[in-house]
């Protein structure tokens, strides 16, 4: 038996990888706020200042003294947005604000403008009274100066922006992202823009890997297909190697391809390939290796299998290599009840491609059967689900968890 | 009472808006499938062609006839990839193949390489039978020639693109990326570089906003900040319209502001104003308007009540505008217990910002209660969870739906 049929689990595979190769971002720049949106922060983002800076109304209306009982007060001004009032508010006087204005020495709270009546130009009736801090943000209450705001780790959503530009930090130091070489390898693989002779297939891979690539936020690097040519595939890798944080290079690593993939990063360097074969359905002739501290893995040739395999070996590593904190799986992962029976797959853990269906209430996982090398299979289902190996497989009815594919 | 306090609930202003402004996309163009990725689709995408051409193996090992019993057969050939064999298999006969190998003629099902004993070079002995179409991917099994593939309005996920290639689509018809200007206006607003003086604060709308449009796949185009001047003001609104599909505009529509955001998108045409102020906390002072076809959105100047009001009004207006098919709701909201209780808000439907926390297997949404200014309450948040108006409220411990924001 040769020797990559002697396959190991998938977690052993993961054990011995994580073993060999430590994911970790290549390195940090500074961009700007109209650039940081998805990026991850390289550092914790410390306040220099407080948010905000002085107390403010929330509302339309009087700023006045919470120690004030309902009646008359007498308006002694009018606060403008963005400037300092520069009177002072004692008792049984008000100044009309507005929403975001700055209250005036003195005041304490802001009775809405609906809570009032005016009598006349200088007098305004309070029809009840306020407390403290009524409809006032006081400074420091979104951020004090010195707080950590943001987490190195973060991947910077909408509201993390702008924070960011609240507290006048308007360049950030971020990791660098991963530029990640895809790359498919087989002498009948042709690029899509040729018209296939017999025996030939259009590359999908190098598609279906590069949007992943994207998807966790690394850069792409395409190259050509390469055919089988042992020595012009060891050079190309080479090639990826040294230009690339990660290489991911579909077909070639079984064995009637003669195992050029796994033969090539042997020749790469040290210490090569750490596993070869791994017992997942599809996906068995995954290769993991690292060559001079780049992970360089061989993904299966079947498009659905390398899809499977990016998300089972590919996806933590590439995204430890953006610097994120692993997120948590959130709203990535729902539960459903599996509408046909699905047999176990003969000792191997199979990913299931299923599409969900709403009925009555209840969401229904239905298998998409068929083999790792219909495309379609990944194109009508809106996630996949693992069926364990030797139990049976998972019962018509019986509740799964789905992980759903992110757009 | 002025005009504008008269407010409506949500589901009534969406109504409304509904009548006076149906969103969809402004055109398309054609990209090439590198740049696919995430774009919507503007047209049904018909195969021109069968996938795969041939029938071919899914492993390694012998192509050979079913009808054939366990036993010695004769091995005539051997077929290459990318390359149609020229041999054809009769009974007793078998080829070796690899995997995505072409069927020689004569051949229906593959046995695998595992199941085989080599005899000599010239025979080799099956181990078991095989059934017709075992280990054999047929000619059209993944796509028929003439089918949809994929549907007007799908927004490109990674094994959608893939798909394409495969059936040798290299340039797609996609619906225009929309337009959305993206202003802040207020005396009291100064760009993020800036330092506040005393009243002033940093522009945070212009970042959040315009991170969400591109969350959505529209392309902001950032103005720089409106003072309060009214005829300004037009100005930049009429500009903005001239060249955008949709216009957000932050800040100034509250009483205290003078509603100059609700005089100028009436004074710049037919029919403005549609929506003033709704029956929403936070987001209260929201203009939903539609100049000569074109919307034109009053957002709260608060940060935090802009973005739910993005969330409530704005983002199915621009995902209608990008031609995208609603998607469903999956994996956006996940059920999570209220960790505490949270009074119902006098009457208005209430956004409240919840972080999640796994304790014990249950989930548990902790909100982050803070007035709508408070931008951390939305940074340390995971997602939003909409409390009825005139109900009591949410008891502790109750079920509620978290819609998660997404990164």
């Amino acid at each position: 038996m040769p020797e990559f049929l002697k396959v190991i689990t998938p977690r052993e595979a993961s054990v011995r990888f994580a073993q060999a190769y430590t994911p970790r971002p290549r390195g940090t720049e500074r961009v700007s706020l109209r650039q940081a949106y998805r990026r991850v922060l390289a550092a914790d983002v410390v306040a220099p200042e407080d948010l905000p800076e002085f107390d403010k109304s929330t509302v339309d209306g009087y700023a006045v003294r919470a120690a004030d009982r309902p009646g008359s007060l007498q308006v002694i001004g009018e606060v403008e947005m963005g400037r300092p009032p520069e009177f002072a508010i004692r008792l049984g006087e008000a100044a009309r604000i507005p929403t975001g204005g700055m209250l005036p020495e003195g005041a304490d709270a802001v009775i809405m403008l609906e809570d009032t009546r005016l009598r006349d130009e200088r007098t305004v009736e309070a029809t009840r009274g306020t407390v403290q801090g009524e409809n006032v943000i006081r400074r420091a209450e979104d951020v004090s100066r010195g707080a950590v705001v943001l987490h190195q780790g973060t991947r910077l959503r909408p509201q993390d922006v702008g924070l960011l530009a609240g507290i006048g930090v308007v360049e950030v130091e971020v990791f660098l992202q991963p530029r990640v070489a895809v790359l498919a390898t087989g002498d009948e693989i042709i690029p899509p823009d040729r018209r296939p002779a017999p025996g030939q297939v259009r590359d999908i891979n190098t598609y279906t890997i590069s949007a992943l690539v994207q998807q966790e936020g690394g850069v792409p690097q395409i190259y050509e297909i390469i055919p089988d040519d042992r020595e012009r595939l060891l050079g190309t890798l080479q090639a990826a190697r040294a230009t690339s944080d990660l290489v991911l290079v579909s077909g070639g690593s079984s064995v009637g391809e003669k195992d050029a993939v796994g033969w090539a990063i042997n020749a790469m360097g040290k210490p090569g390939i750490i596993v070869h074969g791994v017992n997942i359905k599809p996906g068995k002739p995954t290769i993991l290796g690292v060559v001079d501290g780049t992970p360089v893995i061989g993904l299966p040739g079947h498009p659905v299998s390398g899809m499977v395999i990016f998300d089972v070996f590919v996806r933590d590593v590439l995204r430890a290599q953006t610097g994120r904190t692993p997120p948590r799986d959130l709203g990535r992962i729902v539960q459903a009840r599996m509408a046909r029976r699905v047999p176990a797959a003969g000792g191997r853990e199979d990913y299931v491609r299923v599409t969900l269906e709403e009925r009555e209430g209840t969401l229904w996982a239905i298998p998409q059967l068929g083999k790792s090398g219909i495309i379609t299979t990944m194109t009508r289902a809106d996630g996949l689900v693992v069926v364990p190996p030797g139990q049976g497989g998972v019962a018509e009815g019986e509740e799964v968890a789905v992980e759903l594919f992110e757009p």
